[in-house]
């Protein structure tokens, strides 16, 4: 689409190289909805306020209504050479109902129009964003809740560091989602405005009921100014920023389930259903899903970019660069809705290897952290009790023990502070130790879990 | 920094070019008092949880603000060997207090306390930014409000297309930092959450009151998850995406500034405060400061990038690649906050040159489209109304003469409905006939004005 | 595609979501042909070899014609659930040939198929660019030769500073696509190396004849590890760079037909087969070419972003986040090559108005730098020569005369080493002044666009 | 730096906002050497063309070598109110000799100086990356000639595949770090071009030797179009594309050193000079040089995608916007210099574990494709082949065999192909097997470590 005032339907006399490149009907072809459902409120506001007759209100409400029941019937002939859904929307209305149709262009412009759909188009794809994750962090709340008891080593550095449960780790990512819908939501907001009334760049020249168009399509309010209405696509910008953090989280958790999945750890199966399996090692699971997603996060990223270079420096009010935010923007809806579902419908079938997972918890000395813990508790400063800590590992590896193989005298030579209590420490107390706030003691998670059930229950 | 646990002081046996390249002393330094701010409450609250004893605080918070003292009087003996700035000030503080100073990190990792000195910054940055951008649209306010009645042509595809008032063209440029200021306000109800206590990576294992850390702190709440608190830069990608629409729009407005200040536009002179001249041509004027700000935006824009990529695909919880967080979050804030001082202060010296965006908006038949409303207003189809208004433009040019210049016979060749009126039709009326929220209209443009200013004096 | 296996030619038991995911079908279509002419030669080389035998090679590439020509019929039943482009012709292949078809894949994995594929499309996409910047070139030769003795403004921040041909600064575009052609070379002997033959990761286990399929395939070399074959994708990478740079050269001449064509610059009309016009005003002339393809440069950039992102951090050798490289890549291309067409039909049709440029050349004391090189050539040191000249011009603005209206007294009163012959300084002399290789001097020029043309015909 | 045109020394009368904004000398400090190194060759040119005298070529060559000693001895007196780096050595150079100062700048831009300083610069940035991409290639071959025989899991989607050579493995990296030297002398050939002579924009009005210059300071030619040559910054994005590329293969060997050091892989243990550990686990070994290096790949993608952007829509010729080329060039030359150079150092320390990287390949029915092969080799047709292998595999896990725990009766069960030869298929044949250009057939690897070494000392 492009410029301020209605053209002759065909735009004769460009090069067809010209027009090739200028059309956009192939990727605007899906905003027709939009399209229509924002010209039949046009055409009964116009009548309203008496710009057109109510005769022609209805001529072109019907004449719509009639467009779009051959779209979804794929029986529209959309015609290539007249550029952009718009125009092939308004030439078959002209067809169906003659003259009337170019009324329904009265008082407004491309400009103003086009942005209307997309906004229109924004809002339902937020929608779509939030109900996806609010999905997705069910099924991590269920999985969570089904491994409540599995311990696992938490990690840094990719080296294990400490004991935690699965589901404390499973709801890090509850925590990650619920923040992407917040911010999807902050972004509906400042999509949430018309347009529609700016008409090419200074406001329309006729008595127009805004409000009354905002309410019928379902805006919050009208746009302030008739120039940043028609130039702005913050809120395109917005909802690509906010979808590439999404991919950002969901690419971590890819990554890990890629790790989980590998023999190396062996943590996770997963399901065929969900996995391609190498045909000649029946044993292989290739966690495609995963790497996918992991890899469609540089997409999403890049379409933010491109969006936000096309915006650069562009002087007001509407230039035809504009016309390129859409590709990238549907590219990145499609790609962030398809990663929530496969993900909320593949999580379920993880099944984890409990006995794995507790045993590679219970390696390496896990419990160090805890050992200095407990002589700064008793009164040490806590770099004394870290030293302590560090020759006493030193010892154990020498013999080649766990901690559960020292005796009370062995653990004494390396501090006094050491009593008979330091035998019972295992990893369930280590775990229960970490009883504060956001903790993975059991019972702080299980309350965790209680708080994000009724989070999710709590929205609308 | 690096590790869940604290280190001794010195990494020692790095080799050189290891340190040289894991050392984030530099970058980091800057956050010394938030690092100091946040170990002084940490002390306080483990003394006032019994965790260790007031004395140990009291030596603590006191050695705390000798160490900040020095710093600020440019005394304090930084030493690259201690990597960041955290393990200084450690360091220091052992040098000051002794063994005490060991206990400041009783139930603390870096892992929590990295991101806790984070915090406080963005929510210092996003403020500094919220401020800047009130002053901005105050100056914007001021200069829209200073020339309410200058006229100037409105473009489209860079062409000429309808009259405008200045104030209606500058007032575009409040919406958008006006939703910059929004986002940013977004933002900062996610920066606002507390990770301290959070430890390594599962929870201090110490009977914390992190409630009583937050308040001291100014964080509005605690974070709920351990794993997510460490692992968790959202707030630093979401500033960066915030900070590239805002100079997205600089940008924009950066663009025009040039255009206007050239010779072919000549719309605007730049005070010499704000440009370089050439030496040689007194005459010339370079608008540095806008071109600069125009190309900052690329710099923003790859920040961004930056550590979107650097936080893809990493594992829970901390990774040394989270270290990578700070380095371009302080050239974006650095960035943004000059560029809107030295636009806040550089706005108010523009010299619109009135007569001359006058004659701009008077040329080229800009009165075309109110020629075809006034034909649609009397009932002829727009599409027809068009079609007589293109016959008498081109009559017009084979005339070489201007609307103005033709008479009423002249009109009525076109159309009948041409009456007495039409020779009335000017550019003031052309602009008062923009009568809809958010156009052109002078009284809608006041109105707007009006409400700007309420809305600025409504803003804390 | 996946695997390093080939899979049974169904993916079977995948959870639709995860199908619909996975599968790359609509993107990796068009590589179909490079797929058949591989598979066709690989048989080939393997009956050659003795692997298969000569008989199931004729029958392979027989039914493999024959695919390729249902598919250029338009008659092939693509199946989305065979998930790409292979699996439906090897599917395909087996329906006309039966078990021969299962053959074909001997001795090679999908993991250097597709990237063998990936690789003959690269190297023809470069073919393409390099021809179409030849093209390109050729149309700024005959531009610029057509416009041999046009003058215009030099910018410098959009501040005219010195007079300049208008060829010298279509040349100035012609060098741009000359090293953005050279570069696309470069990339060239990165991509022309055949990968096929390293099987899943390990290279096959057969006694293949690499070199004989490089051959016949038009590869100059066989690649030397073949766990860099199937991992590696510079190829890619390195021709969106090549395409980023193009695209921000376009972008940049993009920029300036949008100026020109504004009515203030008014340097160029738009021929009306390259712009839209608004129905209403005839006169206006939208530039909506140039103005997408400057947008389009943010979408070329994003994609350059996506792949890099992508391949950040995966370990060797294939995961399927490699699938990801093909749709940005075609976009890409697509973008690429459609721009740099379209220029090309549309240079042609710029018409200069010499005139106008040539005032806008002689207007604002263009000359002032010759002034000041005329003293510093008499001996004055420089910065007095400018002194001198800064004085000169501040007595001319007073007196609003032009350097051409000042008597020699009015000179000498700055300087007594004006003499006569400064009253013939003109917009000619200034020229021909700038007598350097690379300079703007008419004879310099006539020389550059000797050379350019010589280039371009020695170019294969 | 900005204008075309000599400034008065001070940029008097600019606001101090502005000025700051606006200062470059603590980004272009680093290019002084460049600076003196072009103005004493163009001050020697000058008086070898008769434009300026002996004397004075002669005291501008002396003042200037005084003025780099007294950089490189720190006594320099830097001041930022002087804008740039080249504005301060003007004016230190005037201090030292007088009026004779002003003439170095004869026939002479700021525009064409900048970008000739950076040229310089740039050049330098590849040698050194070349040359640091040979050292690593050298370390990469000692590191596989040192582990010659041991033998590895090679990996497909993070699971298992098929044994490898550690060498080979290790090889792959030699390729891609082959690649990207190669990419940066490609990029040198374009860097390698002088700019001075083009004065601002349209070349200078004086005599020049610009061949003599080219030589001098060592460049292969001398720039065909003087427009282009103050404009163009391509070699600047062709550098920080290339440093990309290169940072992108080393973000994936790093994770591949991330993963190798886990305790689930345990392939590798790190050298206590390159990791930090945890003080409190003496066994924990954190990989942060890697961990940082994958993390800094995000930010020199970033500063790519800054520069394109920063340059996209620019009209010629130079804009200010330019000054933004220095600040993320610098910074990727940086990040990949000491990125290169630690890995260098790193890799040696590496100690691989031979018997559990043997193990790991051994495991997991790894000669699953063998057998299959074996079959196929004796005229089964592939597909027939796997399902043979595939029923195999089934059974053997059923018994919870290995295949070297086989009868052949129950290999028969399966195929009659199988013979007593199958009993003897171990590992090493495996490898061996993979005996085409490129595999990792043990003699194949010996044969690419000879040709690799070839190619180091090939180069100059």
């Amino acid at each position: 689409m492009s410029s301020e005032q209605p053209q002759s339907p065909t735009a004769q006399g460009l090069d067809p190289l010209a027009l090739a490149y200028t059309a956009s009907l192939d990727v605007d072809r899906r905003l027709y909805n939009y399209d229509i459902q924002q010209s039949i409120t046009h055409a009964r506001m116009l009548a309203k306020q008496g710009i057109i007759s109510q005769e022609d209100a209805q001529a072109i409400v019907a004449g719509l209504e009639e467009v779009r029941s051959e779209i979804e019937a794929d029986a529209f002939p959309w015609r290539q050479e007249l550029e952009d859904v718009h125009m092939n929307i308004e030439a078959r209305l002209r067809e169906k109902i003659g003259e009337a149709a170019g009324r329904v262009h009265t008082a407004r412009s491309r400009n103003d129009q086009v942005v209307t759909g997309l906004r229109l188009y924004v809002k339902d794809a937020i929608n779509d964003a939030v109900t996806a994750l609010k999905d997705l962090r069910l099924v991590l709340l269920h999985l969570a809740e089904a491994n409540q008891s599995t311990i696992m080593p938490g990690y840094t550095h990719l080296q294990r560091a400490q004991p935690l449960l699965l589901a404390h780790h499973l709801l890090a990512y509850f925590e990650m989602f619920s923040r992407d819908a917040e911010r999807f939501l902050d972004c509906y907001k400042r999509a949430d405005v018309l347009p529609l009334g700016s008409a090419a760049l200074a406001g329309a020249a006729y008595p127009l009921d805004r409000e009354f168009v905002a309410r019928e399509l379902g805006f919050a309010r009208v746009s302030e100014n008739s120039m940043d209405a028609v130039a702005d696509r913050d809120f395109v910008v917005e909802y690509e920023a906010t979808a590439a953090i999404c991919m950002m989280h969901v690419s971590r958790l890819a990554e890990e389930i890629v790790l989980w999945a590998s023999s190396e750890f062996g943590f996770v199966q997963l399901d065929l259903a969900f996995a391609t399996g190498s045909s000649i090692m029946p044993q292989k699971r290739n966690p495609d899903v995963a790497e996918l997603a992991r890899g469609k996060a540089g997409r999403v990223f890049g379409n933010l970019i491109s969006i936000l270079t096309t915006l650069k420096g562009l002087p007001l009010a509407y230039n035809r660069d504009l016309q390129e935010d859409k590709a990238g923007l549907f590219d990145t809806v499609d790609t962030l809705l398809s990663t929530l579902h496969v993900f909320g419908a593949m999580l379920p079938t993880l099944r984890f290897d409990a006995p794995r997972l507790r045993q590679a918890a219970e390696g390496g000395y896990a419990l160090a952290t805890d050992l200095a813990d407990y002589l700064a508790r008793k009164g040490l400063p806590f770099r004394d009790a870290h030293a302590a800590v560090i020759a006493l590992v030193a010892y154990a590896q020498e013999q080649n023990k766990e901690f559960s193989e020292l005796t009370l005298e062995e653990y004494q030579r390396f501090s006094p502070l050491f009593e008979d209590d330091v035998l019972g420490l295992d990893i369930e107390g280590a775990l229960a130790a970490r009883d504060v706030p956001g903790g993975t003691a059991p019972r702080r998670v299980a309350e965790a879990l209680r708080k994000a059930r009724e989070r999710l229950e709590a929205e609308r």
